[in-house]
């Protein structure tokens, strides 16, 4: 039996990847009810005068109430608390419950908790889209077209959700991978939390001894550093709530940063030759699967 | 007085950079003569099935004979000996000779000393242009267009030559910097072998445990790898010749690795966050002046 469409959805936090969501939506799934809840009043206004919601509000309970589908868009910091007010409003029966969080396990692990003896049923979803740009401004209704999005089922999570998760980002054009919380931390720690802070390595290395440096960048500087130019406050908390894995991922750019060295310092042109040889295959290889 | 506009250009190594400077010159400059240089008897069939030159040779002094300038494209550590059999060829009178290497002060020590006895005035220039793809088949006209091109003239430099040398790359549509190749160098380092290093570092320590992670791959980590993927072999003549300045980066990576990976093992959030904002404020303020 499939799950019947959600027919009122409600995004909280309506900054690029929430408003994106709206827009998506509302381009895609033209009948649903759109809701949103946000927490400074501004942005309240700015989503009801760009339409991008049929309705908006700083309250949780007028936000969620008769939701069939919520969308916790918010930093993964605040999630937990936000569930519990969730947990207490006035959803539609079989209210699923799903986010868009870069790290899983913790939040999870928090969310299924909170919302258990809610009606409502959550799944975690991390859609691997999003931009060094911020906020409702850099929102496009394209923005998940053809990006991975990882569900992170668990064996509390019912088929109602699962299908209706996988509804909601096929519909936004994700391509889906499903794997357990922790499975997905650790490679989203060697992939994107890692990355994340080696362009930040990159940049400050780069840039600290004479920022004069950067009239000479060209598009490899500026790929490379691009998203050290991200949210610090919204990677401070990623990095936070995954630190045991990003821990273990800088371990080992340590490690290889050190062996590069090593072999330059040594002249050891052949051994550098074979970093750089193992490198360009992995990236290769890596781009083949994507 | 300004320098006469050449008429008979000769690119050695008709690859990604030489192959894209015909390309450019032949639509914005249609009245030259265009010749070429290959190692390989393969590559001067492509380059004449092209049309991409009126002229190519495996022959130096074929090649070069009559040029007025003469553009050498190859990996820095073949330009030297290249530049002997130039010294030797029938070049016009004051034939101007400049390259495209990443690394100036050993290719510009190197070449004035080895041309300053033939007719040829020699002076560095660095286009800061290119892909991770190599060959002819990745050439295209517009790959200079909007890149910045340095010229390292120095107190052996002829106007005429640095004349020269502004008129190519400006007609081809980059932005000119001049600055000393010492100087070059050490911002080359930072900006450009840096990046390129520490991509190679981030494939490794993501991919090396499980290359499955990629399969989450995002924009993030494609962009913060993607020259990773450049030849092996051209850059580690690259960080070969440009050892000292590279090992000082380096280093400034690795502290830079080890005071991240410090505040996150001591869960020190708020000294994270003021690292991740010091990279934001540097990332941003280095766009700005590009």
């Amino acid at each position: 039996v499939n799950s019947p469409t959600p027919s009122r959805i409600t995004v909280l936090g309506p900054g690029l990847l929430g408003g994106s969501l709206l827009m998506a939506l509302r381009q895609r799934h033209p009948e649903v009810r759109l809701q949103a809840w946000a927490r400074r009043q501004e942005s309240v206004e700015e989503v009801l005068k760009r339409n991008a919601a049929d309705h908006a509000s700083t309250e949780i309970a007028s936000a969620c109430e008769g939701a069939d589908l919520i969308v916790l868009c918010t930093t993964v910091d605040s999630m937990s608390s936000l569930a519990k007010e969730i947990a207490s409003a006035k959803t539609a029966p079989n209210c699923v419950v799903t986010d868009v969080g870069s790290v899983k396990a913790p939040v999870v692990d928090a969310l299924e908790e909170v919302l258990q003896k809610s009606g409502c049923q959550f799944v975690g979803s991390h859609p691997m889209a999003g931009s060094e740009r911020a906020g409702l401004d850099a929102a496009k209704a394209d923005l998940f077209e053809g990006a991975v999005c990882i569900l992170t089922p668990t064996l509390f999570t019912t088929d109602h959700a699962l299908q209706t998760a996988r509804w909601l980002w096929t519909l936004l054009g994700c391509r889906l991978l499903e794997m357990p919380p922790d499975e997905h931390d650790r490679k989203a720690a060697r992939i994107s939390h890692l990355a994340h802070l080696t362009a930040v390595v990159t940049t400050l290395a780069a840039l600290r001894p004479d920022i004069s440096a950067a009239d000479c960048a060209g598009n490899g500087f500026r790929d490379t550093t691009r998203i050290a130019a991200g949210d610090p406050a919204m990677w401070t908390g990623i990095v936070g709530q995954n630190r045991n894995e990003v821990v273990a991922a800088l371990k080992d750019a340590r490690e290889a940063l050190a062996e590069l060295l090593e072999t330059i310092e040594n002249q050891d042109y052949k051994g550098l030759l074979q970093l750089l040889r193992e490198a360009k295959h992995l990236r290769d290889a890596a781009l083949s699967r994507a």
